[in-house]
This record gives C-alpha cells, sequence and structure tokens, in this order.
C-alpha cells in the first residue's frame, strides 16, 4: 500500500545526510496522506545506507503500525501530534543537525538577524521549554509534541508561516506542506543556525532586522502577492 | 540573440554551488554587453541542477525582459542600478554566502586585516545602512541598488578597487570587469570574511593592517606597476 | 593468525581518514581476542592509503609482538591497560580529532548538554589531569592508560555508559564492545564536541540537560528497557 | 634540466588545493637542489589547474632565472633568503590558509596547547613583527624573508625544530627536508591553527601543554631518540 509515497518518503529520507543534516541513524522524515489517514516514516534506528523504499513504516492516526516489517522511527508519537494540531503541514523532518542543535542546547530562539531567514520564517525560530520530569516519564515523545503546540500557542505562532521549531536541549522538527519541503527547510534552519551564530559572535549587540525588511522578503515569497520564482 | 554571453552567465552561475556560495536558488549572476545595452541574467527562482543556457533572461537597461521564458532574477533592479551607476564593470554577482551574510547581519564593513584581502580590496568592504521604511515598501530591489551607490559616493569609496559590498541584514554584492571575475571576488570575499571573524576571535584588540603593506598588496596586483603574475 | 580480526581491525582503521577523524598517521584502533588474549593494533605510523590488512600487529597481554612485521602503534600500552582493567570492552580507538581535541586542550570535561550526547554517553565526558614529569619520563603511554582509569575510579564512573575520555593536552580514547562500535563512538565525540562548543558560544549561562533528560535518552538505547531500534 | 625535481616540486604544488590548503593561486612551493645551487619553485599567478611539471621555474641562488617560459612566484626572494639562511632545509611552502592566516592576521604566536603541535613543533609558532614602512617599499618580499630569520634569532628558535612561521598580516611559511615534507607540515599547521583557536574559545584561561609533555611528543619523533613509527 502506498507504494509511491513511501518512495517519496524514503528518497526524502535519503536527502539528509547528502545534505549534511544527519550522521548515522540521527534523523527520520515522514509525510501524511491526508484521505487515507495514513503517515509514512523511516523505520527506526535502520541505517541509511541498507534502507529501502519498502521498509517505510505505515502507520495511522493512533500510531498503530498498519504496514512495515520495522518498528517505526522512536519519535513517531511527535510527528503524530504535528500532524493532528496542524491540518495544513503535509510532511515533518526531524534531525539534530548542528549547528540548530546547537542553539536548541543553548536553549535560545534564532532571532531574525536577516533575509535569508525572513524568506522562510516569519519572525524567530522558537525554543521550547524543556520538558517536566513528569512528561519525560510518560510517552515523553507524545509531550514532545504537545509541548511543540504549546510553545505556538502561547506565542500566537502560525505554523505555516514558522515551519520549524527547537526542542530544548534535543534537536529540531521541521516541516511543510509535504516531505520535499520539510527537508528543505531543514536545510535552510541548519544555515540559517549557523550564519545567526557566527552574526552574534561579530556583533555583542546585534538586534533582529527591521520588521520591515523581514516583512518585505517574507511577502516576497509567500501570499497572494509574492513575486519571487516563476509564480 | 547573446548565445554566447547566456553560455558565459549561465556557466557563471553554474559555479555558485561548486565553490559553496550558494544553497538552492540564493544567488545569481550577470553580465552586460554593454555595445548592445543589454544585460544577460539567471532566471528567478530557477535550481541550478536544472538550468540550462537558454534559460538565461535578457533584459534591457531599463529592465525589461527583451527575450527570455522566464522572469529576470528579483534581483534585477539592483544588478541595473550597479551597472548604470558604474560603467566599467561588466559582470555582478549576490550571493548570501554564509560568512560574508554573518558580516552583513550583524552590520559590519571587514575591516582589512590582512593581505590575503589587500590583494583584491583596497581598504575594507563596506557594509550599506539599512534601508528605510518607504525605500522598502516601494522599488526594493532597486533601492537596494541606490544604497550600495550612496555608501560608496559617501565614503568616496572607487567601486574597481572595491568590488563588492554588503547589504545590512541581507548579503553580498560583487562585481567585477565580468561574470567570471565577479565570481572570483565572491569567492575571494567570502575567504576573507572567514578569516577577519577568526581574527577578531583570536584578538579582541585587533586592528587593520598598516595602510603601507595594504598599499603594496594591492598595487602589487592591480595598476600600471603590477608585478604579480605574468603580466 | 587471527586474519578474520586483522580484516577487521585494518577496516576499522580505514574508517578514521574516511569520517574525517585523522589526519596522516594520527590515530589507531585495536580490537582484542578475550580468548586467545591477543591484540591486534594499527602498526606505528604507517599511512592509511598503503596499509594492507597483513600489516595490523598482533600483540600478547603484556604488549610483546606475538606477530607481525612491523611496531606496532606506539600507543599500544594505554590500549593494553584498557583492556585489562575493563574486561567488556573489545575495541579501542585513539584520535585527535579536531573539536575532542581542543576540549581536552582546554583540559575541560565536555557537559551533556543535550539528547545526542545522552544517547551514547551517560553524564559527562571526563577529561583525565594532566601526566605529572615522572609519568611522563617513564612509561608514558602505559601511565595514559592509568590515569584514564584513575580518573574513572575516583568519579565512580562506568566504563560501559561513558565510553570514551580526554587526555589533558593530548586527544581522546575511545572504545566499545569491538572495534567498529569503538569508530562508531569516535564519530558521535567528535560531533557531541562540536555542538558543546557551539553551544556554549551562544550562552554564556548554559546548564546541562535536565538529569531526567538525560537518563530517559540514554536508557532508551541502553539496558533493558531500550525500545530505540528494532531490539 | 631538473626535470625529476620540477616533477617533484609540481606534484607537491599541486597537493596544496587537495589538502584545502589555497585558494585559486595563493601559494606556492619550491625544493632547492644544494648541489647544483638551484630552486625550483612554482610560476607566479598560474592556476593549479592548468599547471604542467614543465612551467615549474628554476632559479639559482640570486634569484635569476636560469629556465622557465613564465616569471617565477613573487614570493621566491623570501624563499631564497631562507634557504640561504638555513642550509639544512630544502622545501618550503607558502600559504594563507584559513586558521594560520588568522593567527597572523591577529599578529599572534601560536601557543603549543597540545600533543599534536608537540608532534611536530618544539614549542610555539612564532608570528613575526609587521614590516616597517621602508622595509615595504623596497624588497618587500626579500625583507619578509629577513624579518623571519630576524625572529628566529631573536627568540633563539632552531628552524630545524619549528619549521614553521606566520607573517603578520600576511599568511604563513612551512618549511621540511624537501617540498613533500614542507606541504604534510603545512598541513599539520593548519590543523594545529585550528585546535588552538577552539582551544582557546573553550578555556579563557588557558595555559600551554606542561613543558615535560611538550619534550616527550617532541623527542618521541624527533632525535636520536626516536621510537615513534618504524624507526
Amino acid at each position: 500500500m502506498l507504494e509511491e509515497l513511501k518512495q517519496k518518503v524514503f528518497e526524502a529520507n535519503e536527502m539528509l545526510p547528502r545534505y549534511g543534516l544527519v550522521t548515522f541513524t540521527w534523523g527520520n522524515v515522514s509525510e501524511i496522506d491526508r484521505k487515507a489517514g495514513l503517515i509514512v516514516i523511516k523505520p527506526s534506528g535502520v541505517k541509511y545506507e541498507n534502507m529501502k523504499a519498502e521498509d517505510m513504516v505505515v502507520v495511522d492516526m493512533e500510531g498503530n503500525v498498519v504496514e512495515g516489517e520495522y518498528k517505526p522511527s522512536s519519535d513517531m508519537p511527535t510527528h503524530l501530534e504535528l500532524y493532528k494540531a496542524y491540518p495544513k503541514i503535509g510532511g515533518i523532518v526531524h534531525t539534530h543537525s548542528d549547528y540548530a542543535t546547537s542553539w536548541a542546547q543553548a536553549g535560545r530562539s534564532i532571532p531574525c538577524y536577516g533575509t535569508t531567514q525572513a524568506d522562510y520564517v516569519y519572525g524567530e525560530v522558537p525554543c521550547t521549554r524543556c520538558l517536566r520530569a513528569e512528561e519525560i516519564a510518560n510517552e515523553y515523545e507524545k509531550n514532545t509534541g504537545l509541548v511543540i503546540i504549546e510553545t505556538f500557542n502561547k506565542h500566537n505562532i502560525d505554523p505555516q508561516a514558522v515551519p520549524t521549531v527547537l526542542c530544548k536541549n534535543h534537536g529540531a522538527f521541521v516541516w511543510g506542506k509535504n516531505a520535499d519541503e520539510a527537508v528543505h527547510n531543514a536545510v535552510v534552519l541548519e544555515k540559517i543556525s549557523k550564519m545567526a551564530y557566527q552574526s552574534e559572535v561579530l556583533n555583542a549587540h546585534i538586534v533582529p532586522a527591521p520588521q520591515e525588511l523581514q516583512n518585505k522578503h517574507y511577502y516576497r515569497k509567500h501570499g497572494e502577492n509574492a513575486y519571487y520564482g516563476q509564480g
């Protein structure tokens, strides 16, 4: 079942090591078929170099394995919560990419210092609070999803305008309209994480880019007045 | 028309990802045919891996598309202003390369700390002021060009001796006598941006290289008394 | 003798330059055959590009060469002490990889700032004290092993839960159940060394990840309740 | 003439871009034939990708071109002074490699923070003073050599125990018993430059490695009691 989607999700997963975003098995990609109510996701702990499209796992919206030889990624319950809360997203990536993870470990949101970030993210990349002991003890991966949603709700952030989040002391989740766009955004996140890091080292008194410049770049590429690209 | 120039501009564009200067479509190269009064430039938002020489777009000095299936790069009006203001430059590159963009985001000009920079740039690499709200709202890309020119005029900088500029909170523009030299200078800019960053980390009290050393290296390679290379 | 093990150790050694962990001959891998009481190790100062499986050296538990044309790695006595003290480890790697060595040169243990480290190391990566003059003068390489063991004893660290150590002003030793796992852990060490470095630059007041989060990730992958991977 | 030496010097030059030590034409290698009193060196400003062994230039000990179609590297007079002052060195490399140049731009000698440096360099990597205006105005490249020699004399440094130097606000010179060893040492210099940089970021109160540890590692590889490698 869903052979075409498995192929897409497989190829998206394979892009992670190619873009230098994952070491060993530290990352995963999924995509949802909204009509079927099914998610295709990487199997847990399987090496990228040996993986095949048919190894992808199909789960339903309760996280039950519907098809697949392997157990799904241990981060699957996080993906699930995001798909349930955000009906317009179609693909999700989880990585421990170097610079994004460094911001997550530092427990800091990434301020928007320039147009590279503004082209993709409206405002800063938020960092969640750390999970509480009881949230870690029970249903940790599900609670990871819930704390992401809490963060977006609390600060009134639109998950379509901000397609990525840092989980404190952990790593990043990134999404998009499908698995491909989610991987694209994961590459962007690592790039802007690196440039923001370097910008702070160069200027201890740095402030975010003017809001009107952020708006200009964001809306040059998104929404009904976008004019970047071939339209 | 201009098939040879399209091929040159296409090849120059392809050099950007090869040198690690662009991610996805975040950069563009143009070259001008001064006699014809026409500019050949990368199409907007087209992926480097799929692009062909014939996809290059030809525009006139008012920015009208003269030939080409695609819309030109959204940064075209910036290129245009630079070509109009600086009659001796023949090729322009725009990138968001990592270290150069970090200086731009930090809002800082790059001091000349050594001979690597002095070999190519006479003095520091200037950083523009940020555009004002009204400059962003209307004709943003054209105003990006105008603020570059304003910066050079204000500080009395010769655009041939300083073939590059940082646009605050944005990225870099780099130029040369043709597209190839502009790409060459873009590689240089990224390298000197990295080394200046590292030099500041190593020495909080760093000062620029002595002016006579800067002069020596600059004039060893430029002007009538140059003796570097095969002459 | 031990031709199969020589092949394994040879291949594990060859992985070091492929993962960017060693320059020239600055690293070595060994594996022990516990039943035979013999260790197979890289020859000293032999270039990776010319090395063959049959060049591996076999030594006994007193460090005597039992078979091999070459002298064993000069770090062999360090490997020997670790194998003797820790009966459950089967493979050892020594590297001067960039970030791990920077922490060792800074004389600092690596705090556990996130789940990437917690997935592999229970707590911080310890850094030894520097050897005393007399420990350097006589049996330096053996004493390097002894000071590692002293460090683990003093802080009551379990060498299976913390499969790596930094030797002050020197480099890293990393181990695992065999040579392959030791190389895997050496890749992990370099990655977490880089991310901890960057995290500290981003947050001068950073603190380690909450203990319950560290526990969760460590025990998600290790011990009888592990549920990461295919089990 | 000297066809074999030209081939060696050509191959050594080609190793510079392969090891990531030079961008474009920013580096050069030479080797001396002491008996013949002739030096073979890279031509000035010729691209590595087009260069052939026969393009190497032969100069005598006064810097006169004895054979070769091209002008020699503009840094040739620096090489010449080093060969004249230090009769035991046989090959010289000049680079603007990233981290080494950053230390040179910061105007700082590289302290010996660990055994990686001690394995190759006895003590710190010295940084010269900047040249005075009159030294820059006349015979700049020759004076670059003289100020290196002045630095070594002033601090009583043995050029065989310290085979490299940083030229303030410029870049590095590195040497060895022949061109190959000089390139090897240039790779080492860049590596230790990077690790010393990172070590300082990690520890603001860092001090050099204990002298007895430096001695141990240096003499483990050099001199009559060396025991590293196959002897």
